[in-house]
Formats: structure tokens, C-alpha cells, sequence
């Protein structure tokens, strides 16, 4: 095991997937929001291309893996992030499928290729770069949760210039900036279709939202069934509890 | 009663409020929607100017005089319509609280007054005049439910003319609309802050959508918990039922 893990890292398991996942909990550790669009996002079954920018550790390429037989990118800007993946993907014997790039989001679209993607995903930072919730968090922290080296605006208009005509790009983020995403996708090509608030039980305002837009695509926005995180008991739902752990729960 | 109706009218109960409403199946009923939307605005309990547009039979400003001491006016552009509404505002002797306007919520603004109102309500026609859905309807249905007379940008508009700085906005449309609906409310400085998506019954699509924004306001977007009209046995859920029915249920 000692090979694979650098300082205070761990093997994690990614149960619904049986695969494993390297985390650091002083450097970053993946979101149940990663683990949902993983889930929300439309993907072809068996051939295509996908890219996950703001990848992370990598944990949206890994969960994909088992959803898809396309080939799968993700670009990270920060370089132990990037290494993370790199060796998670290796240890899951995943590197004929999945590929990582480390990178900036806003440099790396002519590098990977202009309307070359039939996916692409995105869990961006949540807060702007003013938003002081956690100032006193690593720096890693810091740049995967607030807009420092990308903003709202620059991660929808990467996604929209990889994407092929009809191509579908993935959103996470919070409900607040609800006008703000749908106002840039649309500035950029990528028509909203498909929605879905997360709550985080039953009668409390929703604090997640799942976006699926197509690229020039016509205007048919669903509003999907809502996604409840916990039930009364404070326990996963059974929905939940499915897309973390499979058939295991 | 015969006093009260004309044609095919019948008076309806508002269970909910113990009051009576003037219908006519061949010409117009209440929704649900309306309803909804008399519910969901926020207003304020003692005093305020409130304006109701595409008023329709009037059925907003009648479930608003239960909520708010506030002075109420409905427009309506169909004759028919503002006269049953009126027989019914003073059937239920509330012409002290509610007055009706016969005419085009377009042209109203400057004789209702600029900038005069702390709340405007509007259930507006749902579908494009291009739409055929219901080409066999009556004319007053037609009107009713196109945008014939009004677009949804136009009752945006004439809505935050009435409104003054810090006024609220409350609008009930289809949720495929909702991209329409936010950019319109932009762009006419309304900003969105509340919106609810209404459920036939859990496991399905959202088929209503109710905002609220504010004149001027600051953008936060708050998702609120979902609404479910119907349970699994296809009965009202209880929050349904307790705004029909109030407490008779």
C-alpha cells in the first residue's frame, strides 16, 4: 500500500463502483456534489469523448468509469491534486481509460481540442474569490472551493468551447447562483435542458443544483424530481444510499 | 342567488377563506395555479397597495383579502370576466378592500400609478399565441391562456412599473419557462429571490413554477422546498388541502 500513498494520505473506496479513490484530508477530499453529477450528467454508453475539468482527485472520471466505456479526461490545476489522480486511476488499473491533464481550465481547451467533446463535466468553485467562509483552509482548499484561478463564467465558457455541436455539458453548484450559471451557459452556446435541486431533507430549501445544458441546443428546460440527501432519521436516503454504496447499503 | 348570476354562472365556494365565487364553466374557472400564487407572494398584513393583473375572475384578490388588511386591485382585460369578479367582490362585501379595473394590463401603469404599489401579482396566459393546444376553446379561454393579448415580457414589464423600489413581484408560469421568466425579471430590476417548483406528485417532473423577486434587490436566490399537489392514493397532499380547504378538510 506504502507505494501508492504520500504524507498522511488514504485509499478510500468508492463503494458503489468498487473501485478506490487516494484522498488527504489536509489537501482535499472529493464532495457528495462530485459523486451526484457523476450520477446526473448524460453520457453515451459504449464510445465518445468526456472531459471533467476542476477534476479534483479525480473523482468524477473514476465513478464515470463504471457508467461509460467512452474515453475519459480531467484537468486539475493543482499539481497534488493532479498526482492524487494520477495514482488512484493506476492503482484502478483504469490509465487505458482514463487520462489527466494537469492544467489551467481556461489555456487547456485548444491543447485537448476546440468541439472535439461529447461530455464534458464540471464542479467548479462554489465561492467567489471575496467570500472569506474558510480563509483560514489550506491553500489547496482554497483554490478548489473559491473562483482564485477560475470563475463561474470562465469554467462555463471552457466547457462550451471542448463541446461539439449537441454535445451536453454538467453542472454542480449552489441554488444562489442559479441566474448567474443559466445566464452564462446561455451566453455561451450551452441551452439549459435538464435541472435538478438537491435538498437536504424534506422540507428544507434546497443547497445544491444539477444543470445539464446541450450545445446550441433549442429551448426545453426540465425540472427534475428533487434529490433529498438525508431522511428524517438524519440517515442517507435510499437514492443516496444507491449511488454511494450500489447494491452494498 | 338568481340576483348574483348570469348565463351559466354558478357561485363557487373558496372554501379555505368562507368565501363565494362567481364561475362559468363555458368562460373561465380558477386554477389551482392562482391559488398557489395567493398563497406563495408575500404581502404585507396591515396596509400596502397590492395589484393583482390578469385577474381573471378575480380569485387572487378574493384569497388575498383573507391574508392582508391591504388595499387589493385586480385588472382584467375580458369584460365578462371583470364583471363576475365584481359581483363577487361585492357579494362578499369586500368592495371597501378590493376594486377591479376593466382593461389592458399594457396600458394601466400610468392610471394605476408609477412606482405606487408594494406587491403585484400575475398569473399570466401560459403559452405562446402560436401554440394550438386548445384551438377549440372559447375565445374568453383562448385569451386566457395565450399570449394574445399580453407576453410574458410584457406583464413583466408593466409589473415593475407599478412596483416601487423594494416592491414584490410574484409570477406563476411553467417551469420550461423559467430562463424566460428570470431574464425578463432582469431585465426589468426585478431581481429573483424565492422560487418554488410545484410537483404533481413526487417522482415527477416539476409542472409549475412559482417566483417572487424584488424591486432592485439584491441577487440571492433562495430554492424552496418542493410542492407536491397529489399523494400516491392521487388525493390532495395535506399542504394542498389546506389551502383549499383550510381547516374543513
Amino acid at each position: 500500500m506504502e507505494q501508492w500513498l504520500k504524507d498522511d494520505e488514504r485509499l478510500d473506496y468508492l463503494l458503489a463502483e468498487d473501485l478506490r479513490i487516494i484522498q488527504s484530508p489536509s489537501v482535499f477530499s472529493f464532495s457528495l456534489d462530485a459523486v451526484l453529477l457523476s450520477r446526473f450528467v448524460s453520457v453515451p454508453l459504449q464510445r465518445g469523448n468526456i472531459v471533467d475539468l476542476c477534476s479534483g482527485n479525480g473523482v468524477i472520471p473514476l465513478f464515470l468509469s463504471a457508467r461509460t466505456k467512452a474515453n475519459l479526461i480531467g484537468v486539475e490545476i493543482q499539481e497534488r491534486l493532479y498526482d492524487m489522480a494520477v495514482r488512484s486511476i493506476k492503482y484502478n488499473k483504469l490509465e487505458q481509460q482514463i487520462s489527466m491533464v494537469h492544467g489551467d481550465v481556461k489555456e487547456v481547451p485548444p491543447t485537448l481540442g476546440i468541439e472535439k467533446y461529447d461530455v464534458v463535466t464540471c464542479n467548479p468553485p462554489y465561492f467567489t474569490a471575496n467570500e472569506l467562509s474558510d480563509k483560514n483552509a489550506s491553500e489547496h482548499y482554497a483554490i478548489a472551493r473559491h473562483e482564485i484561478h477560475l470563475t463561474l463564467n470562465e469554467a462555463i465558457e471552457a466547457s462550451s468551447r471542448l463541446l461539439k455541436q449537441g454535445g451536453k455539458a454538467a453542472f454542480v453548484h449552489r441554488p444562489g447562483r442559479l441566474l448567474d450559471i443559466v445566464t452564462a451557459m446561455r451566453e455561451n452556446r450551452l441551452e439549459p435542458k435538464r435541472i435538478r435541486f438537491v435538498y437536504p431533507k424534506m422540507g428544507k430549501e434546497a443547497n445544491t443544483l444539477l444543470i445539464e445544458g446541450i450545445k446550441d441546443g433549442k429551448p426545453d428546460l426540465k425540472v427534475l424530481p428533487p434529490l433529498y440527501v438525508y431522511n428524517d432519521q438524519n440517515q442517507y436516503t435510499q437514492e443516496v444510499s444507491e449511488i454511494l454504496y450500489g447494491d452494498k447499503a
